[in-house]
C-alpha cells in the first residue's frame, strides 16, 4: 500500500462501544482501519460506516494487515474487556508495530495495568496511553469525555483526532491530557465512582419523594424535567426524567415500577472507595452508593428481614408517606438536598484525585478535570463548570465546600437539606448517600470533634499517647488509676 | 542442656506487648525463654519476671541460644511489628529450628503476608501461626482475647498454653482454633474494624450528649457509668467513664478537654474496608469510624472550614446546645441509639467474616468467634453473649438484625434512635457513625429498593439491560426515544 491509502488511525474491538468511536473517528474525516478477532464484527462496522455517510473507515482481517493498514507513527485504539482480553491484545498487535508506534487502551482499566503494560512494551519502543472514555454507546458515536494517560508523546501524535472527536463545549473539546502512566485510567475511575454518588442520590431523591411525598411517576417525570432546567441540570437528571415516562408494554403502568430492585456494577465504583481507604481520603457519598448496590443485590434477604421486622413489631407501611404533608415544599427542599449532596460528593472525588496526584506526581489539574467532563460522559452538568471555576479562582482549593460560592451555596441549602434528611429518617426511608453527604459536611466543617475522646480510649488501652490543644509533645496517662483514686483523680504527665 | 532445664514455649520481641505476654505464660505455670535482639530488653523482662513473683522465665542473647533452650517441637511466638521485621525475626529464627517446630506470629499483620509466610517456611517443615492478640498491653498481661490460625498441628502443641494464658469467660477461656491460612490474622483485623466502630459511636454518643444536650463531664462520667451497668456493659464504655473522671494536672479542668482531636490509626481499620468492598459486603458504620479518624486529621483545614462557613452565613453555636431539650429523655435515647447502632456494625462485621470464610474456606464459626471475643479483648461486652446465641440458635443467620432477638430489640429502639440521628442533623452535629447504621438498617430491612431506577438509568446510558419484577430474562428498552415519542411511550420488549 502507498502511504495515500492507509489510515490515520486503527481500531481493534469492535463491540458496540468500539464500533460508535470507529465511526465517530471516521466521521470527523480521519481515515480508520478496524478489526476484530471475531470477523463478522469487522463486516458489521464497514456496513455501518456505508449505511451512515460513506465514512472512510476501511475493515481489516488480520492483525498485521490491520496494523501495515496504517500509516506511522501507528496509533491504534483497543476496546476490548479490560484485564486479559487488553494484554492479548497488546500482544497480538505488537508483533506488528514498530518503536514510536502507540497503543492506545479506552477500557475501565485498573490503572497499575497500565503502568504495567507501559513497562513492559517500552521494551520494544512502542508507547502507550490508558484512556478513560466516558459517554457510553451514544457518547462514543456523538462525542465522548477523553481522558487519556500515559506517554505524552503518543497524546500529542492523535491529538487532532481526539480534539474533533470529543464532545464540544463552549469552552473547548472535552479532553486534555491528564497526566503520566495510569492517570487517565485513574481518574475514569474516580468519574465513575462520582457517578455511582449521582445515581444513588438521584435515586434517594426519587425514594423521597415517591415513599414520602406520595408523588406519582407522571409528577416524577415533571419534577425531573423541571429540575434539568436549574442548578441540576444534567443528563442523569434529564435521563430520569425520561424513565418516568416510559410506559410498560407488557403489563399496566410505567416500567420503572417493573424493574428488579438489584443493581449491577463492573469494578470502578469498588476500586474508587478503595483507593479512597487507601490514601486516607474520606469518600463516604461515594461508599455509601457502593454499599447500596451490594445491599440491592440481597434481594431475597432484604425480603426476608423486610418480613421479620414487621413480626418485630415494626409497621413498615406507617414509616411511609406522610399525611399533611407539604409537598411543593418537600421538592424545593429535595432539589436543595440533592444539590448540597452533591457538592459533597464531587468534593469527595477531586481530593481522591488530589491526593493521588500528590503520590504519583501526577500534576492533576482539577479544574481542567471539571471542564472535560462538562460533556460527552455520564456525569456531564451544567454544575461542572462552577467546580472548574473554583478551582480556577484557587487551584489549591482545600475542598469543593470552603470555595466561596460553593460555601455560599451550601448554607443556603443546609436548612432543607437536614429536614429532607430528617424526614426521611422518621418515616424510615434510608437515604444513605444524603446522609453520608451530610455528615461529611458536618463533620469537615468543625474546628472541633469528638476524636478527642477516641484519643483518650486509644491511650487508655493502648498506651498510644495523645497531643494536647495547648502545648506540643506526646502524653500518656494511667487514666483508669487516676479515676479509681478517690474518685477525684489528676492525670500525671509523661 | 538436658530436657529438664529447656522451656516449654519461647517468645521473641519484647516490646510491652511481648514482655506482659511472656510474663503472663510464665505465671501459668509454663517455662518460657525470651529473646529480643536489643538485649537490654532481654535483662528488664527477667527482672520484671523476678520481681513480679520469681516466675519460670529465662532470657536468651542470641537467636540460636534462644532457640536450643525450647523442648522439641518447638514454639517460638514472635511479636515484632507487622511487615519486614516479622521476615527478619523468622530468618534469624528459623535458621536454628527443626521440622515440626513452630512459630507463631502474635501481631497486626495482613492476612496474607501470614499465608506467604506458611507457603515458604513450609519448605523447612517448620509449622505456622498467625495468632491475633487483642486486650492491649494490660490484656497481653492479664489474660487477652487469642485468635490463633493457620497450622492445627500447631495449635495442638500448645494448646495447654494458649487455653491458661487467655482470659477466661464464664464459658470457657477466649481462645479458638480460629482456621487454616490467614484466617487469624483476617478475624483479628476484623476485630480491630468492629473496635473502630465501637469507639466512633461511643465518640459520637458524647458528642451529641455534651453538644446537644448541654451535659458536663462529670455528667458523662456518671451515665457512661451507669450504661455500664445494662444493654452496654462493655470495656470501652467502662473505660470512658474513667476518661470523664480525670482532671487535667496541668491547667485547669479535665484533661478529656484538652486533648487534641486528632487520632491515629494503624492500618487494621483501613484493610477491614478495603476487603468489605473486595467481598461486596456492605460495612458503613465501619467505613464511618475510618473516615472520621481520617477527617480527625484535618485538623487545619477544619478550623478554616468552620471560619470559611461562619463568613457564609454558618451560625455554628445556633446548632448547638438546644434549648428545652429533655435531658433524661434525650441520655435514655443516646443510650439506645447507641446498642441499635452498635448492633448493625456488628452484623457488618460479621458478615464481613462470613462472605471472606466462604471464599477462603476457612469454616469460621461466627457464634465462637462471638465466644472469644467475650473476656480480654478491647470490644469485649456483655452484649457478645447474645451474638453468640444467635448463632447458636441459628448458625447460618443472614444478618444479626433478623435475630428474633435482635430483631425484636432493634424495633424497640428504633424511634429513640431516629429521633436522636435526627436531633444531631438538625443541630448540625455529625453521627456519622449512627446514621450509617441506621441507613443500613433501613435499607437491609426494605423489601424494595429504589435501585430499580439505577438500573434503568444504566440500561439507558450503557444497555446494561435489567431484570424485571414479574418475569425471567434480561430487558433492554429504547427509554430516550419512548420517552420522546409523543411524551405517551411505551416500552419495547427486548
Amino acid at each position: 500500500m502507498d502511504s495515500s491509502t492507509l489510515s490515520r488511525i486503527g481500531l481493534a474491538g469492535l463491540a458496540v462501544m468500539g464500533q460508535n468511536l470507529a465511526l465517530n473517528i471516521a466521521e470527523k474525516g480521519f481515515p480508520i482501519s478496524v478489526y476484530n478477532r471475531t470477523t463478522s464484527k469487522v463486516d458489521e462496522t464497514v456496513d455501518r460506516a456505508h449505511r451512515e455517510g460513506s465514512l472512510p473507515l476501511t475493515g481489516q482481517y488480520s492483525p498485521r494487515e490491520f496494523v501495515l493498514s496504517l500509516q506511522r507513527p501507528r496509533s491504534v485504539i483497543i476496546l476490548v474487556k479490560a484485564g486479559n482480553p487488553v494484554d492479548q491484545t497488546i500482544a497480538a498487535l505488537s508483533d506488528h508495530m514498530e518503536p514510536g508506534d502507540c497503543i492506545i487502551d479506552g477500557g475501565n482499566e485498573w490503572y497499575e495495568n497500565t503502568e504495567r503494560r507501559i513497562q513492559q512494551i517500552s521494551n520494544k519502543g512502542i508507547l502507550y496511553l490508558g484512556m478513560g472514555v466516558s459517554g457510553g454507546e451514544e457518547g462514543a458515536r456523538n462525542g465522548p469525555s477523553l481522558m487519556p494517560g500515559g506517554s505524552y508523546q503518543a497524546y500529542s501524535n492523535i491529538q487532532d483526532i481526539l480534539m474533533k472527536v470529543a464532545a464540544q463545549v463552549e469552552d473547548g473539546p472535552c479532553v486534555t491530557y491528564i497526566g503520566e502512566g495510569g492517570a487517565g485510567n485513574f481518574v475514569k475511575m474516580v468519574h465513575n465512582g462520582i457517578e455511582y454518588g449521582d445515581m444513588q442520590l438521584i435515586s434517594e431523591a426519587y425514594d423521597v419523594l415517591k415513599h414520602v411525598g406520595g408523588l406519582s411517576n407522571s409528577e416524577l417525570a415533571d419534577i425531573f424535567a423541571e429540575w434539568n432546567s436549574g442548578e441540576l441540570e444534567s443528563f442523569l437528571v434529564e435521563i430520569t426524567a425520561d424513565i418516568f415516562k416510559v410506559k410498560d408494554d407488557i403489563g399496566d403502568g410505567y416500567l420503572v415500577d417493573k424493574i428488579l430492585d438489584k443493581t449491577g456494577m463492573k469494578g470502578t465504583g469498588k476500586w474508587t472507595v478503595q483507593q479512597a481507604a487507601e490514601l486516607s481520603v474520606a469518600a463516604p457519598t461515594i461508599a455509601a452508593s457502593l454499599d447500596c448496590r451490594y445491599l440491592s443485590g440481597l434481594k431475597e434477604e432484604r425480603e426476608n428481614a423486610s418480613a421479620v421486622l414487621k413480626e418485630a413489631g415494626l409497621n413498615e407501611e406507617a414509616g411511609f408517606v406522610k399525611s399533611g404533608i407539604d409537598k411543593k415544599r418537600l421538592i424545593d427542599d429535595v432539589r436543595q438536598a440533592l444539590y448540597a449532596s452533591k457538592i459533597c460528593s464531587y468534593a469527595q472525588g477531586m481530593n481522591l484525585l488530589r491526593a493521588k496526584s500528590d503520590e504519583k506526581g501526577w500534576n492533576l489539574n482539577l479544574g481542567e478535570l471539571a471542564r472535560i467532563w462538562k460533556g460527552g460522559c455520564i456525569i456531564r452538568a451544567v454544575f461542572l463548570d462552577r467546580i472548574k471555576k473554583a478551582y480556577q479562582r484557587n487551584p489549591n482549593l482545600a475542598s469543593l465546600i470552603v470555595d466561596p460560592e460553593f460555601a455560599k451555596e451550601m448554607v443556603q441549602r443546609q436548612g432543607a437539606w437536614r429536614r429532607v434528611v430528617g424526614l426521611a429518617i422518621s418515616a424510615g426511608i434510608s437515604t444513605p448517600g444524603m446522609c453520608a453527604s451530610l455528615a461529611y459536611f458536618d463533620t469537615y466543617r468543625r474546628a472541633r470533634l469528638p476524636a478527642n475522646l477516641v484519643q483518650a480510649q486509644r491511650d487508655l488501652f493502648g498506651a498510644h499517647t495523645y497531643e494536647r490543644l495547648d502545648r506540643p509533645g506526646a502524653f500518656h496517662t494511667e487514666w483508669t488509676k487516676i479515676a479509681r483514686q478517690s474518685g477525684t483523680g489528676v492525670a500525671a504527665l509523661n
